[in-house]
C-alpha cells in the first residue's frame, strides 16, 4: 500500500495536468521533434500571452513533468519522460 | 495537436487523481488480486467513513477511471485498464 507521503506526490503530479491549457502544453512539448520546446513556440498554438505560459510551465516544472533551461532570451521546457510513468504505475492492476 | 475537447477531457480525468486519497483507494483496487475491489474493503485501509469514500469512488467513476457495479448490500469497483494509458499517450516524448 502507497504511504501518505507517495500518495501526497503522486497526487501532485496528477494534479498539475487536471488543468486543459497545460494537458496541450505538455502534449505539444510532447510533439516536438526532440522532446524539448521554446516557450516562444508555446504560446501560439495555446493562444496565451507568455507570462500566462510561464505560468503554467512553472506548475509543470514543480510537478517534476519537465525540466526548465534558460539559454539567452528564451526558456526550453523538456518532458522528464519518466514522471507520468512513475506516477501511474501503482494504479494499474 | 489536441483539440480543446480532447484536452478537457484529458484534464478531467487527471483531476480525478489530483488528490492523495483517490490516488490510494484507486491503488488499493489495482493491487487487489482481480482489479476489482469491494467498498466493504476499501474504507478501513484509508480509515475514512463508507459515505466519504463513496463520493471519492463517484468521481473516480464519473472521470472514467473506474466501474461501479452493486451487488446486494455492496458497490464493487473495477479498474478500467485502458483509460489512465489513453489519457496519457499525448504526453510522452
Amino acid at each position: 500500500m502507497l504511504t501518505p507521503d507517495e500518495a501526497e506526490r503522486i497526487a501532485r503530479t496528477f494534479k498539475a495536468l487536471g488543468d486543459p491549457t497545460r494537458v496541450r502544453l505538455l502534449s505539444l512539448i510532447a510533439a516536438s521533434g526532440d522532446g524539448e520546446a521554446c516557450i516562444c513556440d508555446l504560446t501560439e498554438p495555446v493562444g496565451l500571452s507568455q507570462p500566462t505560459v510561464s505560468h503554467h510551465m512553472k506548475l509543470l516544472v514543480d510537478a517534476g513533468l519537465t525540466t526548465r533551461e534558460q539559454r539567452g532570451r528564451w526558456a526550453y521546457y523538456r518532458i522528464v519522460t519518466d514522471a507520468l510513468e512513475q506516477a501511474s504505475r501503482t494504479l494499474r492492476p
